[in-house]
């Protein structure tokens, strides 16, 4: 059997021409083709990455030059090792490319991909650590058979006790799609060699040599997301799973959900093909609720109304950042950590605001006492959610208390107080919300924790 | 060798008499003599089960209906299992009390321990992991001679490459004092029946053989705490210690390590011998924060200092709960949640008084905004480094901007500032302090995280 070991290199065919992306690609040869600010070529070696993958060996043929340059760039950018081969032959086919490989991959198992497809990162690592007999190759395949993008199109396989039987786009018969991802060693050169011999130079042949032999193993990724991104209605479709994937994996609020991310998520989409960072949304961001607070600190209707309007901006583009981060594989701990105590100063800053401007209409220490209580609610409601997963080493579940005090919730109530003309009470009732949900939480985490 | 698989089982030698400690027995057998609220037999359990040991043997001797319903007592309380053992030769040394568990103890090893012997878990754990050959036993032993308390009362070793070859009170010549924690094998009891046939039958006779064939193991484990509590020297000498452990870690700020903590932990000394949960203190510490608010809020001199003098009370009384909870065990996750929600109410109540009161005398905005700028600070300073442990995964160090920022300096500024006559001013100070420190820990965490 290949591996405990999972696989730690990576061959990634990059030679074809991939002329039906060629409106997408502006010019630029597939691997350059844009997908959401990044390359197709970039997201493969990303989602490598993701897997746990860090060497790789990119076949060059199609405007070689170019292709080098770019993968030498993302080597430089995203901390990889990635060498190249060129192959004479491309034009045959992509077996001929992955032919190539042969002296260079030597006699290591390794994980072959193709520059077009979007992988899920499961989907590499399920693939990568999957243990396939001496001699034998692997295969990722999906058998969600009805789930499929562009079936026409796709490679299909047959399978039989756990074995690829058959490989083709024709076959009448099959059981699942090929998805591009497959955990080599060397007997993929003998197949891929024997098909040459007899003028066949697709991947696809070499593994029907194979499979003939009952040599390629099926590695079932059924229910992994993955897509061959090589005509404009698949790169439409790549597109909007990425973007699909944005909403916050389950911690949304509700009004994050519902308001907030089908706005930001179309603004991040826009943000992507920028070079604007995560951190620089996260400060304009910022920078758009401190003009908010200073609209509403002054109390002037038409000014309360914009500035109510910016706050509430300005939490939709607070969701950009993260967008943008993971959208460009851009995330880090530092921009995280900015975007949070920015946003505590921001909340800060508007309860203030608005407290001033009720304030100076109604002298005596009742509105400022009113505020000061909000204020605490709207900062302890986010303190008590990080000192819950502290003291209990797991995250506060996004339940019902959880998503009452969020931001979203509280900065869209204070934009819509403030354009409607009752910002003041809108901090009134939301400092309350956030007290009730802080002391819910307060009793929950109670009765949760009395162990050590 | 023995072990990779450390000893689940601990005997504790509990039969003796332990007449010099009448007086802190108070007429009580010397495993039921309190030590800060906890008995030395009940100490001993929670140093064995913090080390990982679950079952235990006590061999009862000396009031044995009295010490077997005391440890029927630990076992419920602390959720452990223990057998018992009577010894009817106990009265002829702690050999032949250990000698009588013998048949409940069979072939499997076990650590060895007695009820007197206050031992840092950490010594537990290194003797109960080490590597023993079969047909010997290990020896925890103290190298440390000029640390030793009582060095005159000690059981001393003379070690020969790393074995004992030599045991007894009254060696000339001697490397390292007996900690009183074995890992043993039936081969102790070979020892000790050896021994009993001449007619000795203190332990360290019984050890005293093997250590002549070769067969015990010194495992060195200087520079952990440990002490024989037999006589009223060494029990306060036990005290001193205890408490001196409390002085949070390395955590304290500045005001606590100098000020608050000296006296909390009198306090904590006292209260330890009453059923005082640290809860109930947590409470307290709340409620007298709730007090002084009230009476900074009134702005009237007299009430002003009181106000000051409880804030700095709760602030020192706030150490105890932590306190208690260590020294009794009894520390949970839901205890120090509470701590730190109340705690975050209480700073918020006193600024908002104080503010209050400043105001009344001074209208117009600019006292209130000082004061919601103080408090967003004082919320912040604490917000800020839960934020930057969740987000790096480790605490935020005790550095200087952590130790300005912390609770024990705000609060005692406060009770200062009021006491002076200025607490609005002491307020807006330290709500400058704390903004400064969190800029400064906002830079420090954005410099170190630049990873993902």
């Amino acid at each position: 059997m290949l591996a405990p070991q999972p696989v730690g290199l990576a061959v990634i065919l990059a030679a074809g021409e991939g002329s039906r992306l060629a409106r997408q690609g502006k010019g630029k040869p597939k691997p350059g083709v844009l997908l959401l600010g990044l390359s197709l070529g970039e997201r493969t070696v990303l989602a490598c990455m993701d897997a746990g993958i860090r060497r790789f060996v990119v076949v060059l043929g199609h405007e070689k030059e170019w292709v080098r340059s770019h993968f030498e760039r993302i080597a430089g950018a995203r901390n990889c090792e990635i060498s190249f081969v060129e192959s004479p032959d491309w034009r045959l086919g992509n077996g001929a490319s992955a032919l190539a490989t042969k002296e260079i991959v030597g006699d290591s198992p390794f994980l072959l991909t193709m520059v077009d497809h979007l992988v899920d990162p499961q989907l590499i690592r399920e693939v990568r650590s999957a243990a396939v007999p001496q001699g034998h190759i692997g295969l990722g395949v999906d058998c969600g058979r009805d789930r499929l993008f562009d079936v026409d199109d796709a490679t299909k396989v047959k399978l039989e006790h756990g074995s690829v039987r058959r490989i083709g786009k024709q076959l009448d018969e099959w059981d699942a799609a090929d998805t591009g991802v497959f955990l080599c060693t060397c007997a993929l050169f003998e197949g891929l060699a024997t098909a040459a011999s007899r003028r066949r130079h697709g991947l696809s042949d070499g593994v029907a040599i194979l499979a003939e032999r009952g040599a390629v193993q099926a590695i079932d990724v059924t229910g992994r997301d993955w897509i061959d991104v090589d005509t404009p209605e698949a790169w439409r479709e790549a597109r909007r799973r990425l973007l699909s994937r944005l909403s916050g994996k389950g911690e949304d609020g509700f009004v994050s959900r519902l308001i907030n991310r089908p706005v930001s998520t179309r603004i991040s989409a826009r943000l992507s093909s920028t070079s604007i960072t995560p951190d620089q949304i996260t400060v304009a961001s910022f920078l758009i609720a401190l003009v908010g607070a200073a609209l509403l600190a002054t109390g002037k209707t038409a000014l309360t109304i914009t500035g109510g309007l910016l706050v509430q901006a300005s939490s939709i583009i607070d969701g950009c950042d993260g967008e943008i981060a993971r959208l460009k594989h851009w995330a880090t701990r530092r921009g995280a950590w900015l975007d949070t105590i920015l946003d505590r100063y921001a909340d800060s800053l508007v309860a203030i605001a608005i407290t001033l401007a009720y304030a100076r209409l109604h002298p005596g220490p009742l509105a400022w006492l009113g505020g000061m209580a909000a204020l605490t609610g709207f900062i302890l409601a986010s303190y008590t959610t990080k000192e819950y997963a502290i003291r209990h080493e797991r995250p506060y579940p996004n339940d019902v208390l959880n998503r009452l005090k969020r931001r979203d919730l509280r900065l869209l109530g204070i934009g819509v107080g403030a354009v409607v003309g009752y910002p003041f009470d809108a901090v009134l009732a939301l400092g309350l919300l956030s007290h009730v949900c802080v002391v819910g939480i307060l009793i929950r985490g109670w009765r949760l924790g009395s162990g050590k």
